[in-house]
């Protein structure tokens, strides 16, 4: 047990691309619950593209992270010392607690889970914010049809990879876009899509008209720019649009969009969503999340980042596309 | 009454602006029912903005007209010869019997009219198409709540005019954007509009700031293009788009949109329609349309061109957006 807090602080905001020179680790005294609180060991910190656009300060769905303090973030970890009633030391926990070793806390946001079941770092993947993002998005606004095609944008990354398995167990044609041979294999080989399109490889179009002869159905978007564009071209009468990122874009200047008009064309509904407004969903999505999982039917990897101090350059790789599945780093 | 029958033809597809040499005038013997038929005298030619896209071949929500026929569109006229059971000389009717002062017709698509409450025009504009377009589009799809800001591009048009007195009749503040400031006062003096913004006066940005102080809650769009991407800039979170038309890029390229990420920020619903797949809401909404005109609470206004020879160019002319409100050729 460290004697010390680390912690990462927001130390400017990024123009363009993030730079390990945007975060500064800090040491600290070990914060000291007062009644009502616990002292909670992170072991994992989920590291999620959402995180590049709180890092701006323009208006968003919810406040910017803010500079001089520690940088936000899903964590999953061990209380070490209660003083809350609904809380017991060995007791672990979920919450928002940041970029840190420790943290206390009143216990808003955080949620007992149990370990012995799934291991403590799937509950900030495929049976966490990722899974239900994945879930959510497909069923609640893409209503898929059997038979029908499904495409997933970043189809290897923690939301993509469920969401192409949920399709598939739905009996939906499932189609991945991906960058580089390698993902686009292990969505393929190892998770069972039916087809995964490299767009590094320089076909998109060529490439997706292959893959989709019944045109798209429904477009779990993640990513934004150019491949959103070129899929907004392949859509059919009366799909839909679940949009959950634009990662493409984080960085830098917006793609200017040039098939707006398929929207109109092919009676497109389109929702933008963020999954922590859809609280009433979620049990409903881990159910069932959890019972696939449990039946295999639904493959998960993590690439996992070692200490904190690697928490800047794995939240930059991430935002490149390094990852297969799930990024998180380890804290213990 | 005239002993030939007159028709455009399509004479060939535009590239970008139609131009009127894209119409051929032809004369012809007035065709003569058959058993099971009827004969038809239109007496209004309804000019629509989506003709524009009809006209082209890309794949498209409905088969393009065809090179060599007949120029499709709604008309308003009565029976002159019946042979069918359910028509009788004198009925009035509005059909899709396309450019031309006569038709033969099954029936198919035919609808009978009452005139002794409204005047046969009206079945073509704010009872009929374009209204139940504005109707389903403003409380189907964009859902508006009483308080709440909706926007209406080419507020002056068919389509837009209802949209604003039905969105003030909910409880609505309604803004317009519409091309010119005479266009503007009739919006806002005559329709009752809160306010409309002239986007033809160069400040579109400010002005549509100053018009929408609580942002926008529902978007009813007809436009498309820059006019579209400048909106979509003052969205508010869980605000709902009504997706109906994009005039502004029908006859050129597509505008490079760059304020998409606005959807996905905002947690936007935006719904493409079209109205004809949409029968099952007519009726509701043509009770609700009838209502109001007859209590003088939606007002309209038609531009008239009159006669056949004076077709394309009105039709151009509605594409440069110079008709205030339903755009008709009189036939008679």
């Amino acid at each position: 047990m460290n004697d010390k807090n680390l912690q990462y602080i927001l130390a400017s905001r990024p123009v363009g691309w993030v730079e390990e020179r945007n975060f500064r680790l800090v040491e600290s005294a070990i914060p000291v619950p007062k009644d009502g609180e616990v002292l909670v060991r992170n072991h994992y910190l989920s590291l999620d593209p959402y995180m590049r656009g709180r890092m701006n300060e323009a208006r968003s769905y919810a406040p910017p992270a803010v500079v001089g303090e520690v940088m936000l973030g899903g964590t999953a970890g061990e209380i070490v010392a209660s003083r809350h009633p609904q809380f017991a030391v060995g007791d672990k926990v979920i919450g928002r607690l940041g970029w840190q070793l420790y943290a206390v806390s009143d216990g808003t946001g955080l949620s007992k889970v149990d370990t012995g079941k799934f291991p403590l770092s799937t509950y900030l993947g495929v049976l966490g914010m990722p899974g239900v993002t994945a879930w959510i998005g497909l069923f609640d606004f893409c209503v898929p049809k059997p038979d029908e095609t499904v495409v997933v944008t970043a189809a290897c990354g923690a939301v993509g990879s469920v969401v192409g398995q949920l399709a598939k167990i739905h009996g939906c044609r499932a189609v991945g876009i991906a960058g580089g041979a390698a993902k686009c294999r292990y969505v393929v080989d190892e998770l069972g899509f039916d087809a995964c399109i490299d767009y590094k490889a320089g076909n998109l179009w060529s490439d997706l008209k292959a893959a989709t002869p019944q045109r798209i159905d429904c477009l779990f978007e993640n990513v934004g720019g150019e491949i959103f564009d070129t899929l907004l071209g392949r859509m059919n009468a009366h799909s839909r649009i679940a949009l959950c990122g634009m990662i493409a874009q984080y960085n830098s200047a917006p793609y200017p969009m040039k098939n707006i008009a398929s929207l109109l064309v092919n009676r497109v509904r389109l929702q933008g969503f963020i999954v922590t407004e859809l609280l009433p969903r979620w049990p409903a999505a881990l159910t069932d999340l959890s019972t696939y999982v449990v039946a295999g039917r639904i493959k998960y990897r993590e690439t996992v980042a070692d200490g904190l101090t690697q928490a800047p350059s794995a939240f930059i790789g991430m935002l490149q596309g390094q990852n297969f599945g799930k990024q998180l780093v380890r804290l213990i």
